[in-house]
Parts: structure tokens; C-alpha cells; sequence
């Protein structure tokens, strides 16, 4: 199967199930998906607000006044800000106010103090204002009923803000998708306990663990589950019964021991739907659906699990959570060495960034040594997609590198 | 002062103070800073690993073999995934192994299964192989004593599987600046409380506490603080004393009221070091330090409010968290109309972006109505900034836009 086919049949059976929604605290919604539409309950300001500190007038007593000819008014109060002003300002008279106050009745404009000169009560306007100069009129920023935010919107510092100016408190947004996430293969132990002859620790479990996170879902870490088929099939049935997704790595190249795939199409419809894509690396991943939860069993060699959970697992995350869907992000670079793709597969070339003398960004692939190994992840920076058809991508030629994150360099 | 004097000034006072370390465990390690060189205490792998389905050999017993002439060893036993080999290999002997399986002593190749032909313990193999042939050696993928990751790193998903290779469970990282956040103004209402004449919700604690968590910093939210001296140098002192940053808003305008800036100047040494800068929007900022601690007063304009934290605040916040200094996202567009700048001040335009027929993407100026708009910042996807020596930036120039977001569109 190729790696658009993988796509496509994984995207037809995919149902974004809606996971339900929960109500959170405004210091607590960021980065949240938005589930309910928010509507303008206020008029923002609810009252004719002052942009100026300086008085409070009306339009008509200052027309046709200039440095020569100042108008000449009375102040006959002060507006405090916060307060319902106590003052009506009739003909010929001024308020003092401060910005932010809400405009007097009577007063349909503001003066700076700037343009102004006082003596005890007699007030100098030398420049003229018209009908709501220096006023934030009544529902001017934001009218009752008007619709702010949108369900689906991910909430960052501007929309908390906006919730806040509503008077809200809480919001209700989708519930966090739950991942569960285990390792299976013999030969895998796990970190903190003692390393046995002929073992090795489990990396995927916490770098898959980390990118659910960074695809906003909570990893539920099953741990490693005993090479035994029985005790494979019970983890899957567990994990499947407590997750919205399972994701397992590890067991599934073609090993007399790799029986992951044959279990997943045993627990349930319409069971496997992907058994190994034509990709490097990655080729042994398998996917399943179990009813409407999708399992994928990536490869055992961390980066090759890594990258294709960002490619395939990661769209079905955030759909979950409901959020856009958010490519990954894609740097334009140079190929600082010829990169070979493998005959017929999609390849997946692991680059790393660096400037040359001319500050060119060179994409230089990282040397992986042989299959599984665990630097590569520390030294990459992204990939470089290089399609079936292609034999290679040549010295210089550009190049788009999707990075695993933002690296300092760029 | 101008923009480029404000942040010189404020570079020149602070001293990014280390805050402290703490240990967490690794699947809470996500976006932390490594307060530790880590450097590998195991040869990863630990034994000679096969990359192959097949038999373990002697590389010499396959010399000459091809299709016509095959090899003929015998099977002499099994190896197990995760077990030290019981085996020793002699010559004219062959081992059955998977991948991942340690290569018994004696032999120091593996053959793929799919070159060979077994009868009952009769191993006919057809494709010879060198020495260290589908064998990842001892160490190879990392050595003991190797530096593998550096202080001040975020760890990302590579990262934490690489600290996982090691048997690592917990890791040292920065302590989290905490940034006390505070509301200034006698027009300001916490959410959640019942709106009086006059008066408007607090925005700015929301929406810069989320800004806060973005910049990778705890916020505490102090309230808003009731409009008197006393109570703002007592909230003040309690938010010095209890925090690493204090970020106040409102309150710094030139309306009789605006005393945060001499409040500022009181509590200590150096105290005030910006008073207004020459932008817009965000004039009336003010910076003092404290000691080593910074106070930014911010407008009581959320957008300005929310602008400024983000070109001067976040820095310092991303330092003393041992963060890389992180730039806002940039991208290109066209302006959509023309933008005018406000004479002889850096002027920074908020912007919607949005794709034109012709797929161009346009950024075009938010209409802000009034000042202290609160739906600016739900409108705008980021900013565009004009030198103060520019009067206007013209309709279809290429302009960068920093974005407030990681937009849909975009």
C-alpha cells in the first residue's frame, strides 16, 4: 500500500467522534478547543466612555472657538471613573473627567485638558469638538448578541481576553482526548528498573507519550506488555475499553514473535485496515479501527515510530480534540548533500539544520548509523520528503524540511 | 524615549537570575528546560544487536556461496529476543535469531532468513555476508561517556525518548518564573462579579496570565487592586516578594489618578527606568526594576497592553525561565490598504490576514474604532510594524506580520 493510500484508507474509516466537553476555569482554558459559540451578552462599553482626560461638554458650546475666541464654560462637577456620574451637564457648563469615565447626560463629547485653561470654575476651551469626539460610544466595541468566538476556536491570550471582557468566568470546552500508549517486544525494559543482558530500555513509550501531549491528548502509559499473546490481547482490550485511541509500538516487522497485527484484527470490526505502508522508514506499521477507535502499531526504531505518529497518528488526535488540524511546520532549506530515496517507497530523509559561510539553511541528513538508532532522534531537526518517483534530491537543489520542532536555529 | 532606547535600557538592567532547579519525572519533562548535561552512562546498545530475521553465523563460514554453491552450516540452537545468547558458536555452526536478538559469541554476522534454506538442521545459505553484516554493534548508536543532550535544551519528543534510551525516569530542569499579575484602575471589575454603572471587566489579568503560560511562566493572579496608594504599593510589595516578575496594567495614562509609575520609583533600587516610550500603541508603559526584578506597567488598552508584553516582557520571562529568546512567528504578506504610522513613533498595526482570488495573502489594518477596544484583539491575527521614520506603509508592499497566533489561515 502506499503512503496516499494509507491516508486515504485511514481517513475513510475515521469518524471524529465527538468525546464530549467539560466546563474549565479561564486561567485554565488555554490552548482548549472552544465548544459552545460565545455570544455578546453586554454592550462593550455598556456606557458612553471618555477617551480623554479633560471635560466633559457639549459639541454646540464649543463651536467656532480658537485661541482668540475661546469658548467660555462653567465646570459644575467631576466624573470619578468607575462611578455612575451624580452630574447632568446643562447648556454652557463642563465636567471634569478622566479617561475611561463614563460621559455625563447632557455632555455628548469630550475636550483634552491639553486645549484647555481654568480659573476656579471659569473654563477656556480654545479648540472645538464635535458631536462624540473623544468618545467610546455605548456598544461600540462589541454590541449584545453579536457572536465573538466560535466553537472549534482554539483559545490563546486574545480570546481569553475576550471572554473575560464578557464577564466570564468558565467555558466549556472539548474534553482532552485520552491516548493510551504501550511497548511491546521481548527485549524491552522499562527506564528506572536494571538493564538485563540483551535488553534495552523503552524509548517509544515516552517520546510517542510526549508527542500525544504536544498534539493536545493525555498519554495514558500502559507500560511494556510480556511477549505472550494472551497478555497482548488483555493490554489491547484494556486499552481500548479505557482510551479514545491506542497506539502500540514495537512487534510488528516480520518476526516469528510479531503476531501485534493479528491480534488487533481479532478484537473487533472493522479490525486492520493498513498492514504495512511502502514508506522509509516505517514500512511494518499497521492500523486498525475497532469499532470508531483507531490503533496503530508503529515500528519498533524510534524514529521511524516517531515520524510516522507525527504523519498519520497526529491529524486523527487533534480531530479528536477537535481542533484544525495542524500540519507540522515546514522550513524551506538546501540539500547539503545528495539524499537517496528507497526504490518505490516514499522516503523520509532525517535532516539536520545548519548555516553555511553565505548564511544559506543547509539540510544535511543525519548519519543514522544502522536501523533503530536512538541518536538520530536527538540529532535530527525534521525530515525531507522525497516522493516514490524520485531517485534522489541533488546537492543545492531546495528543500521543504518538516520539522519535529521549533529549533533555536531558525 | 524610543522603542530601540526602551529595550536597550531594559537589557542593560536585567540580569536573567538562575531561579532554582527541580527534578520531574520523565512524562512531565514536556517542554521543560535541562538544567543538566546528560551524558550516556550505558554503550547503547548494550551487546552486538542483529538487524535481521535469520541466523547468526561466522561471516568466514559464508565466503563463496552463491545460488549454485551454497554454504552449508548447521543449526546448532536458537537465540531469544531479550536473553543473553546460552549458545556459542563454532565453526560451521548457525544460530536462529530475530531482530533485535543479541548475536551469540563466535559469530559476528547475521543472515537474512529470506537467503536461505532450512531442512530439519541443515542450513543452506546462498548470499554470503561480511563481517559485522546486519549487526548493530556494542555502543554503536551511542557510547558511554558521550555527551548527548546540553544544559538549556527544551525537551521536546526526541528529547524525552532519548533520556528513556538512557533508563532515566527523572531529569533535573529549570524552576518556573512565576509572574505576579495585577489590574490597576477604579473602572475595573473582576469577571464573575456583577457589572456596576461605570464600570468594565478586567481583560488584561486573562488575557496576560495566558500570555504569561505561553512565555513557559506560572502566572498568580493578584486581582484587581482597589484604586489608592496604599493598597497598590502594599499589592505591589506582596507581588514583589512573592514572584519574579510583577506585570501590572491600567493606570499609567496621564489621568490624575496614574500614581503606579511613582509607586514604582519608591519600592527600591534601580527603580524606574523607562516612563513612556515613544509607540503606538503602548505610550504610557513603564519599566522599573527592583533589585533584580522587573516591573512592566502596562496600558490599561488590552491590546497595547497585550502588544507590549509580548516585543518587551516575554524575553525576559523566556530568560530567566533558561529558555531560548523566541522571536513571534513571522510571515509575509501584502499590505491590503494603506497603514499609516503615527509621526515620529515606532507604530505597530494590528492586522487580519486573509488570501486575496489570486491566493496572495493580504494583511489588512483591524478597524479599532475607538481606544481600548476589546474586539481588536479578537480580530487581529498579528501585527505589522513601522519604522518612525516611515510615514506609511502603501497598499501592496510586502510587509511582515508577527502573529499573535499560529493562525487556520496560515
Amino acid at each position: 500500500m502506499t503512503f496516499d493510500e494509507a491516508q486515504r484508507v485511514i481517513q475513510d474509516h475515521f469518524k471524529p467522534v465527538f468525546l464530549g466537553e467539560e466546563e474549565v476555569v479561564l486561567l485554565e482554558a488555554y490552548n482548549r478547543v472552544l465548544n459552545e459559540d460565545i455570544v455578546s451578552t453586554l454592550d462593550i462599553p455598556t456606557f458612553n466612555r471618555s477617551t480623554v482626560d479633560g471635560y466633559a461638554v457639549k459639541a454646540e458650546d464649543t463651536y467656532g472657538a480658537d485661541e482668540n475666541q475661546p469658548a467660555i464654560l462653567k465646570v459644575s462637577g467631576a466624573v470619578n471613573i468607575g462611578e455612575q456620574p451624580k452630574v447632568v451637564l446643562a447648556k454652557g457648563e463642563a465636567v471634569e473627567i478622566v479617561t475611561g469615565a463614563p460621559i455625563p447626560e447632557g455632555a455628548d463629547a469630550a475636550v483634552m485638558v491639553e486645549g484647555t485653561e481654568r480659573e476656579s470654575d471659569e473654563l477656556r476651551v480654545f479648540n472645538p469638538v464635535t458631536a462624540n469626539e473623544n468618545v467610546m460610544k455605548k456598544g461600540s466595541d462589541l454590541k449584545k448578541g453579536v457572536a465573538v468566538l466560535k466553537k472549534g476556536q482554539v483559545l490563546g491570550s486574545p480570546e481569553i481576553g475576550v471572554l473575560a471582557a464578557l464577564g466570564l468566568t468558565k467555558v466549556k470546552v472539548f474534553k482532552i482526548p485520552i491516548v493510551a500508549v504501550l511497548s511491546t517486544g521481548g527485549e524491552v525494559t522499562e527506564p528506572g528498573k536494571e538493564l538485563p543482558a540483551g535488553k534495552i530500555y523503552d524509548i517509544n513509550a515516552y517520546s510517542l507519550s510526549t508527542a500525544v501531549i504536544e498534539s493536545g491528548a493525555k498519554p495514558v502509559y500502559f507500560g511494556v506488555v510480556p511477549d505472550d499473546k494472551a497478555a497482548l490481547s488483555k493490554a489491547l482490550q484494556t486499552a481500548l475499553a479505557s482510551a479514545d485511541m491506542v497506539i502500540t509500538s514495537g512487534g510488528v516487522s516480520v518476526g516469528p514473535r510479531d503476531y501485534t497485527p493479528q491480534i488487533v484484527d481479532s478484537l473487533g470490526k472493522p479490525g486492520l485496515v493498513v498492514y504495512g505502508i511502502a514508506v522509509k522508514p516505517g514500512k511494518p506499521t499497521t492500523v486498525g479501527f475497532i469499532g470508531d477507535k483507531p490503533i496503530f502499531s508503529l515500528p519498533g526504531n524510534p524514529t521511524s515510530a516517531l515520524l510516522i505518529f507525527y504523519l498519520l497518528a497526529r491529524p486523527l488526535i487533534q480531530r479528536l480534540g477537535g481542533r484544525p488540524v495542524a500540519g507540522m511546520k515546514i522550513i524551506r532549506a538546501f540539500a547539503g548533500s545528495r539524499m537517496f530515496s528507497a526504490k518505490g517507497r516514499r522516503t523520509f530523509v532525517m535532516v539536520k539544520l545548519e548555516f553555511d559561510k553565505e548564511c544559506r539553511l543547509l539540510a544535511d541528513p543525519v548519519e543514522t548509523g544502522a536501523a533503530g538508532a536512538i541518536t538520530t532522534l536527538a540529532k535530527a531537526d525534521g525530515f525531507v520528503e522525497i516522493p516514490e518517483n524520485e531517485q534522489f534530491v541533488d546537492v543545492n537543489q531546495e528543500v521543504a524540511v518538516m520539522l519535529f520542532r521549533s529549533t533555536g536555529k531558525v
